[in-house]
C-alpha cells in the first residue's frame, strides 16, 4: 500500500514544483512536508493559504487513499479550510487522519504546522470529502 | 484602487510563480487567469486543485479588497470549495465577487473556469470569509 | 417529479414541526419559506442560525432531488454555510439551485432572505453536496 | 463563566423548542445532548442533519464564548459540516471545543455522536467560525 502511494504522489507535477515529501504513511493517516520556499509566499512573505491547502488536500486526499482498494483513482470533492495564522517556519507540515470511511466517501481532516526548530504552531485546518471512483470510470489513481 | 490592488498582486510570489494574471478589476470583483502549466498539475495531468483553490483564493481575496479601506491587510480566514469537474483547458479562469460586505468581515463566492478556445467549463466553485486587519495590527497589504 | 417531491417533504417531521411550506418547485430549484415563529430563535430574538441552515439544507437536497432519478435516496453530504445578517422578517425564504449534477454527487448553492412586505435581505448562503443513494441500499427517499 | 453561559443558553427558544441540554461547560469545551425526538426527524425517521447542526453550531458558540470577554456577543460567522452516518440512537450528543482563539474569531471544531446505551457512533463533524461582536455594537448575549 505505502509504496501504491508514493509512487503515486511521485507522479503529481505540483508536489514536485513545490518540494513537498511524504514524511510519513500509515492506513489512514499521511504526513507531508514543505520546507519554506520564497516563491509560495503571499504579498506578507507568509507561505500562500492556497498552497498551504494544496500540500492539506494532498495529505487529505493520500490519508483516504489508504483505506480504499488499490485500483481506484482518488478525487476531493470538496473541502473547507481555516486559516489559523500566518504560516511560517523553517518548515510547514501537513498531517491529515480519516474520520469516517464510507464505501465511496471518506471524510478526513487534516492540521498544517509552521515548525521552526521544536517548535510547532497550528496555521491551518481542514475537513475533507474525499471520493473513490471505481476503476472502470476511466481514470487511474 | 485598482492600481493598489495591482501592486499588492504583483509582490505574491506564488502568483508569480503560477504565471497567473490579473484580467479584471472592479468594484467588487476581480478575475485572474492561470495559463495551463504541466507542473501544476496532479497525477492525472489536470491542474491540481489546490492551485486552481490558490488562484481562487486569491480572487476572493482581492475582490473582498476592493470593498475595504485602502490602508487595511487582507487575511483569509477561510475558505470551502466544491471541486466540479478536473481542472483542464488552455487556461483557468477564476472570477470571485463579493456577497456581502460588513465592516470586518467580507463574504465573497469565487468560480473557476476551465477554457478551451470559446468553451468554457465549471471547475470549481468557493465560498470565502475574508477579513479587514486595520494597520496597527502591524501588517500591511 | 413535483409530486414525488412534495410528497417526501410532507414527510419531513421537522419542516412540519417549523411550518416550512415549499412555495416553489422546478427542475433544478427548489423555494421553501418558512414564517416567523419565536421559539425558533435564539438569544437575541432572530430565527436560530441552525433553523435557518435546516431550511437552506432541506431546499438544496430537494433541488438536487429534481435532478436524480425518482428510485434515489437523497442524503446530504455536507455543506457550509455563512451567516450573512441576523435572521428577521416576517419569514425566511431559502432558495436553491443546482450548481452541477454529477451522476453520484450534486452541488448546490442556496441563498436565505429574510422577507418583510416586499423587502428581501440576505441573510444566509449555503453551498452543498447532495448524494444520489440507490434504491437496492435499503433507503427510501 | 459557566453561569453566564447557561442564562444565556437559557434564552435560545430554538434549545427549549428542540429539548436539548447543556451536559457539560468548561474553559474551551461545551456538551450540549438532544434527547431523541420524532418531530424533529427527515422523511427516514433520523434525526434531521439541520437539527445536528443546530445543536454542534450552538456547541460551538458557547465554547468559542467560554474563551472570550464576558460581555461580547457571540455571532457564529459560518460554518461547515459533514454528515458521517443517519443520526439515530437514544440522544444526540454534541461536543465542541476551541480550536484556536484569536481576539476576534474563535474557530472550534464540533463532533456529533448518535448513542444508545453506552454506544456512541460519530454521526457529523463541524468546523465553526465565531466571532466576538463588542457590547458597544448594540447586540447582548
Amino acid at each position: 500500500m505505502e509504496s501504491l502511494i508514493r509512487a503515486s504522489f511521485a507522479r503529481q507535477g505540483v508536489m514536485t514544483n513545490f518540494g513537498v515529501v511524504m514524511s510519513r504513511v500509515e492506513r489512514g493517516a499521511v504526513e507531508l512536508t514543505l520546507p519554506y520556499r520564497a516563491d509560495l509566499t503571499q504579498q506578507h512573505g507568509f507561505i500562500h493559504a492556497g498552497v498551504v491547502a494544496t500540500v492539506l488536500d494532498s495529505a487529505c486526499g493520500y490519508a483516504a487513499f489508504t483505506v480504499m482498494p488499490a485500483d481506484v483513482a482518488v478525487l476531493t470533492v470538496e473541502y473547507k479550510i481555516n486559516l489559523l495564522r500566518p504560516a511560517e517556519g523553517e518548515r510547514i507540515v501537513a498531517r491529515a487522519r480519516v474520520k469516517r470511511a464510507g464505501r465511496t466517501l471518506v471524510v478526513c481532516t487534516g492540521d498544517a504546522f509552521g515548525v521552526t526548530g521544536d517548535t510547532e504552531k497550528a496555521v491551518a485546518t481542514m475537513l475533507a470529502t474525499v471520493m473513490a471512483v471505481p476503476p472502470q470510470d476511466g481514470m487511474k489513481h
